[in-house]
């Protein structure tokens, strides 16, 4: 297809699913949202009035089974978006599915195979790389304005904990959390991490490590081309969202700061003060969400690759075993140590 | 009305019409355009297919003559503004208005009279209220953060002049680019002011001296509750649009810096340095630009005032007469000397 | 003379006297204190004291008549400065004179012509010209760095304001405070003041209005190569010792921030925040303190021009005049307008 | 002995011999030089000669044996500070030591002993605990002003590499660059690392790893009160000396930026920029080298302990010894593994 309007479903009417939805309708003139499903029928219905959404379609097989539909969005619970994503496929559906894919590999091996047997577009909703501060950093890698990097630190802490209920199913802080961070490592340095050596600990709500997960994490990457990396990771920064990253090369380095509210300095007779940082990924995050979708759609339309693909949704749920292995044995871990 | 959607239509497809345009179709739904006239219908028949207006209108009467529509945006060019305003209001029509309304009083106190006498609601466009820096500074100064204000400044500098066919129409410097900064200035104070001194100058281009403006200008205001304040403005700055300000009050001071593209900072062998600020006003005040219509939008399906009357637009002329005349004068000029 | 040490007799040991003690004592091995005077004997002796100052002189008198001086620092209070001087030219000694010379026109200029007939090097204590920040800005300007300049910004207050009863003697703000702003404002434009005009209020303190006085002023200057050019005075400011200076030339601009304590920066669960600037003059200005005596013993040693000189001197208290002129008559003033 | 002048002789007249001289002769009243000693005789009397130090000795032998001096400050190369520690121990001089004392713990606990059955007091010259930034961060922690620290990073990069004859006899990268950065995690934290795992590796030059030294390393470090903290060491960093620190507590986070030699800002066509930071230790820290002989002098002068023990100056040893292992083996390793 080329330039006309790509004919979208949702599935999944949950904050993300409302958020693309959103994109879809107010920004996106290139896209068209034919029918959004959710197992919360009352859910897809607020987001198809809000939205301009024709059809709240019964379930994900009416969406898989319209004719009309040419791109399916992913946005349910992790455990779905495997079979989903095999289910749209063979539908010839092209596919933005939520990260991650699966929780172990070979859900999602089966899921990449049944892509690329029904050769549809898939694109994994990696949004940070599309953040206008990550994609400077990566910028500055890539026209080699910092020389050859050699040290790399990912700064990424939310600003509070999830539930406790969320916590036991979340898959482990490294799959939900830390996969964000994994994927975001080997994107702006472009090439494979090796071996992962994790410290971990639970320093913010001991009921977090009764659930067997863990709140806060130093992760030591070591990429095929030398570069050392860390990701440093808590569950709780009493001053919201914490997420910057630094790298150092040979010619200099880069790093970025927080995303702000606003460029006020207010001092007083006890401080110079700012407004605390975007206190979360909806605020901070904001037009990388619109930005990801936005690509994918012309992807589409265009008939080129999409730009996260498959095995990018698959390399960092390796990394996330790896980690958890490392933590586990209290050693460093080689990626080629985690097989399905 | 209320809790239904908005009738617009908008005159002009000019830079501004096409920008308010997008932020009715993509993102204010609860408003409606229903139609758009522009002089050159080509322009207004882009806008229409880009945002799914469904009439391009042959004249702005066939829109004041429509009875579906409860709004007018006008966003020709300034010389119709005050006429159009009239029309409107006779029309029955709220009224968004571009600044400013006229280049003199006896215009726009017609076009105030006309509206008040229809009774319908009227919002001039200084957008920059709505700008989440501006509107922090508003903040501090209304809940005390800062004490009571005594020394403000605004730095106001352009990243390069217009064209000289438009400093030519533009009513000068003072009355196109200056008086955002008046009506910035009164907005943060929350006070009037009573005399103006200008020190002006011609620095960036000879032409623009040869056409009876000037380019460059230090305004200094004295408000009647005592503040004291200044606006820098350059119709040329190098490295990009300057939109600053910085209050200092008894008990501290507030001060915002520029907007960046992203919050990354480079170091290399030879510098620290970062990207430029956001380069002009398109980018800088985007969201203001969706606020301040957000806001008209809500004044009418609410029936509340507007929060930018037609008073707030009279008065930055005033203001702008009384910088000129002070400038001729060499000498301050206070704002009572000012009449139509 | 040549590499030797310079022989150096200090008259005033208050404030500024012992800081120029100290500095010469412990940091500049290229001078030797040789005596002290102040009319308060106990205090030069404690300065003599803690400085190994070999002797305490009885007077003035006897330090002029020491024909091992061949340098005198007069620190003792503004009134002594002119009398001093013309006493220290004829009894053959180089000068270092803290500002202002005098608050009028007609002792400096007495003052002047002895420093000339007596053959003498006279250097006025504007210590902020070996600032870093300004010394770092008057660098942006001769270099070409940021173009020519067009406006100039200089903002400069207090952390709070002195006694009343020094109030009264101060010669005014404009002579004690603002005194510092004209010389940087002559220093980093690298020219003349051509006109003044002040506006100006009191809102610290009444208590400085009924002295005859006022804590507030916006003053603003033009320059005969056509800068446009402000100062920003206010006795008090909440959070300390406030100075800073921005000039937009025509390929750029360079602004300076205040100096800190420490480079920390604490974010919390309310706030990002770091320390407030450096207090006031002293520990802001310790190193340029330290720089101007430096400057003035080499200049002594190498019988070179010092870099602040008797004009340097006149000059911004020429400035001060015209300032309150212009306040008292409500008018931009000329400076040729001012005699002495 | 109490307020009386601290009678000090220095051995080593090098760089940092060199350093202390001055910040003795000319900002410590407090203490008077009385001799130096040097193998190469010639830098003794350059120093002596600029800061009035009556004798060159002959030999430390010579200072030792000199009744008159309380205290010595050993500033020879790192070979001799054991040896010479012991027999100033036994000649019952105070010690000021340069870090380290030595690169095996035998020949450290040989000196410790020394000084402990002496009774004199030792301080290892730890320099950055007293610079301002790092003091700042400390207060944080105590005053629990960021709650309990969770993950600490110090980042410490060198502008350039030292020559790799000293890198030959410098005791390895971990010794020599990171004992510093050992020394502050303690300082900062308040408590003891107990295990250590290093990522390492040759970037800078491969002339570095022919000496069997590394250049580039990523250390984590996990504390007995559980806090995580990492080390991020370059032997070369374009933009100059980066000396930072960040720690994540349960109620905040408190980060140190670079001092830079001026607060100035420069915004051109191309971009904002700043000059680079201070470029070496020498610039970086020089307050800090003047208030660690101030803290040490008022130790002796007032009889009080020092506040950077031998025990301070021996861990940080065992930390780069289990670092070295730790990188060797590809392993963590316990801090109680290393054993003399």
């Amino acid at each position: 297809m080329s330039k006309q309007k790509v004919n979208v479903a949702i599935i999944g009417a949950g904050r993300i699913g409302k958020v693309h939805a959103e994109t879809l309708a107010f920004r996106l003139p290139e896209a068209r949202i034919l029918a959004i499903a959710d197992v919360n029928r009352d859910a897809a219905q607020a987001v198809a009035s809000r939205c301009g959404i024709p059809t709240v379609a019964e379930s994900s097989d009416e969406i898989f089974a319209n004719r009309d539909v040419d791109a399916v969005l992913i946005c349910s619970s992790t455990s779905t978006h495997a079979d989903l994503t095999v289910q749209a496929a063979r539908a010839g559906k092209h596919i933005f599915c939520e990260k991650p894919i699966a929780h172990n590999l070979s859900e999602i091996d089966l899921a990449l195979a049944a892509v690329k047997e029904a050769g549809v577009k898939l694109q994994i909703g990696f949004n940070r790389r599309f953040d206008a501060n990550f994609a400077r950093v990566r910028e500055a890698v890539v026209s080699g304005e910092i020389g050859s990097p050699r040290l790399m630190h990912i700064i990424s802490r939310d600003p509070a904990p999830p539930p406790i209920s969320y916590v036991k199913v979340s898959g482990g802080m490294f799959m939900d959390m830390t996969i964000h961070d994994f994927d975001m490592a080997r994107f702006l340095i472009g090439d494979e991490v090796e071996e992962i050596y994790t410290s971990g600990a639970v320093m913010v709500d001991p009921e977090i490590g009764k659930a067997g997960d863990l709140d806060t994490a130093l992760i030591v990457m070591r990429f095929k081309n030398g570069v050392i990396a860390t990701i440093d990771n808590c569950r709780q920064a009493a001053y919201g969202y914490d997420q910057r990253v630094e790298i150092l090369g040979s010619e200099g380095k880069i790093a970025t700061e927080n995303c702000y509210p606003n460029q006020a300095v207010v001092s007083t007779g006890k401080m110079v003060r700012t407004d605390l940082p975007l206190n979360f990924f909806m605020d901070r995050y904001t037009e990388s969400f619109a930005a990801e979708l936005r690509a994918f759609v012309e992807a589409v339309r265009e008939d080129r690759p999409t730009p996260v693909t498959g095995i990018d949704g698959r390399i960092p749920v390796v990394m996330g075993l790896a980690a958890r292995r490392s933590f586990v044995e209290h050693r460093p871990v080689r990626l080629d140590e985690v097989t399905a």
